[in-house]
């Protein structure tokens, strides 16, 4: 069982894995770096507790004891009672979902291995928006797909948000970073995998005759929201697929054309 | 060619359209009572005018009359200029995207009138989610829908984070409310639509099993993300259908549901 602290003072060290949430430039850089991510609410902390993250340390006000009570008993990890108000004034926010933990964060796996036992994987390429990233594993969870690639760039699937938006699933898809980029996505082709990447450019081909006709394993690769594919990734592809446009619109959200094309490639698959 | 006026007073009434911008309460209320509603950044300025709207006034910096140049010439209604700081102290934050314009709402045509030409419409229960709003009026126009209802409580598709994000798709897709809920759906049902509710409860039928075969007319109901469809909204559909899960996931979030929905019901139309 961890020991409950009662700390109430906002400088204490031992806060300090807590200390400037809001700051999200301040947060991508110190968490990875100190092998740390933060889970917010009940549900979030149990999840990754679940899925086999380690607890480095809790937050909570005396009030949120009560209902984390069975994850305080099997925690090993020193649980800091504070209040309300002191919470707000480490964190820099009114932590309304009444628990933080902080997690330690565990080394990715290499591309090859995430890619050894799937067959529909989600490549991205700079989708540096955390609210997207968190979607687009939500939909893929949902939807089937077995594995994410995230490029160099790609915002962290870690992070609060990320994580929130996610609904946990950040914690139950596996994922790897792309060393170089877009070289490393060779590693993608060489292990069966049919590339196709999305992009509603005029010469791609249209989903709904690419998408019934998919091999064994295929990769859909997503592009930012201001930019889309770059043409170095575009060129890496097997095939360009679009989802035809309507009402002169360009393009659709990432996260809704994540949604469109997993769909597509699950319902597209022959059934045995 | 519209006036331009220096203004310095932070408290000059000919600024009230812009006041405490950020207090989405206060805002959810004004707006739709006062008559107006704010487009933000020269794209959507530029689009609510294309649309029909007409302007009420524009606030912005001096460095971005240049770059409004066309519209100011264009426009009859005043012209604000004022310091980046003093926006701020009217709006309640740094407005980046360096001009504001307060736009005059038009009444929002019946129902019954906006069904009388459409094919496909979306349906929304209790979405109170400016974002999740915005993105399906972003999907909705992309992915061919003619029109949208929504029930009385849903989020206004013409506050800021929706138009935003729906990318101008709120001014271009023609929505309208139903007054009375559920009942008002008779309205759909008599115009000759198939009512299809997308749920992801069991007793629904697949949507793949479903969306091949639409009709000349379709209706896609969408719920909130907590709650889900009512059970009077389900009652009152000709069909459910479900987007099959995985890996024990309960849902998509709304925006990604609608996307798949809005694709499927498109793909699946007979072609003539
Ligand atoms: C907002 S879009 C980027 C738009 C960018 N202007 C372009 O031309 O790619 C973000 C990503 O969503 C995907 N996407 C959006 N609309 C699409 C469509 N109609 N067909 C295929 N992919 C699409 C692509 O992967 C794209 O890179
Ligand atoms: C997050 S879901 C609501 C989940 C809620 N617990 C329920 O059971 O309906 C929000 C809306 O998205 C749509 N939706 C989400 N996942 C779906 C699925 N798998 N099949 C059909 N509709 C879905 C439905 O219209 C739903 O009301």
């Amino acid at each position: 069982m961890a020991e409950l602290i009662t700390v109430d003072d906002p400088a204490d060290p031992r806060l300090h894995d807590y200390t400037g949430l809001t700051d999200v430039e301040l947060r991508r850089r110190r968490e990875p770096a100190e092998g740390l991510f933060i889970a917010e609410g009940e549900k979030v902390i149990r999840r990754a507790g679940e899925s086999g993250y380690a607890m480095r340390s809790m937050l909570l006000s005396a009030k949120w004891i009560d209902v984390m009570r069975d994850v305080i008993d099997r925690a090993t990890a020193p649980v800091y009672v504070v209040d309300p108000a002191l919470a707000e004034q480490v964190t820099g926010y009114h932590v309304h979902r009444g628990a933080l933990a902080s997690m330690q964060r565990t080394p990715l796996p290499a591309a090859a291995d995430v890619l050894r036992a799937a067959h529909r994987v989600v490549v991205m390429e700079s989708v540096n928006d955390h609210t997207n990233i968190g979607a687009i594993f939500r939909s893929a969870a949902a939807l089937g797909m077995d594995a994410v690639l995230l490029s160099p760039d790609c915002a962290d699937p870690l992070y609060r948000r990320s994580v929130k938006v996610s609904m946990g699933a950040v914690f139950s898809v596996p994922y790897a970073r792309v060393d170089t980029w877009p070289g490393g996505l060779e590693t993608v082709r060489e292990a069966g995998f049919e590339l196709l990447a999305l992009t509603p450019g005029e010469r791609a081909r249209p989903l709904d005759e690419v998408a019934p006709h998919r091999m064994d394993r295929v990769a859909l690769m997503l592009g930012a929201e201001g930019a889309g594919l770059s043409g170095r990734a575009l060129a890496a592809a097997d095939e360009l697929v679009r989802i035809p446009m309507s009402h002169g619109v360009d393009s659709l959200n990432v996260g809704a054309a994540a949604a469109v094309a997993f769909y597509a490639v699950a319902t597209g698959r022959p059934r045995e």
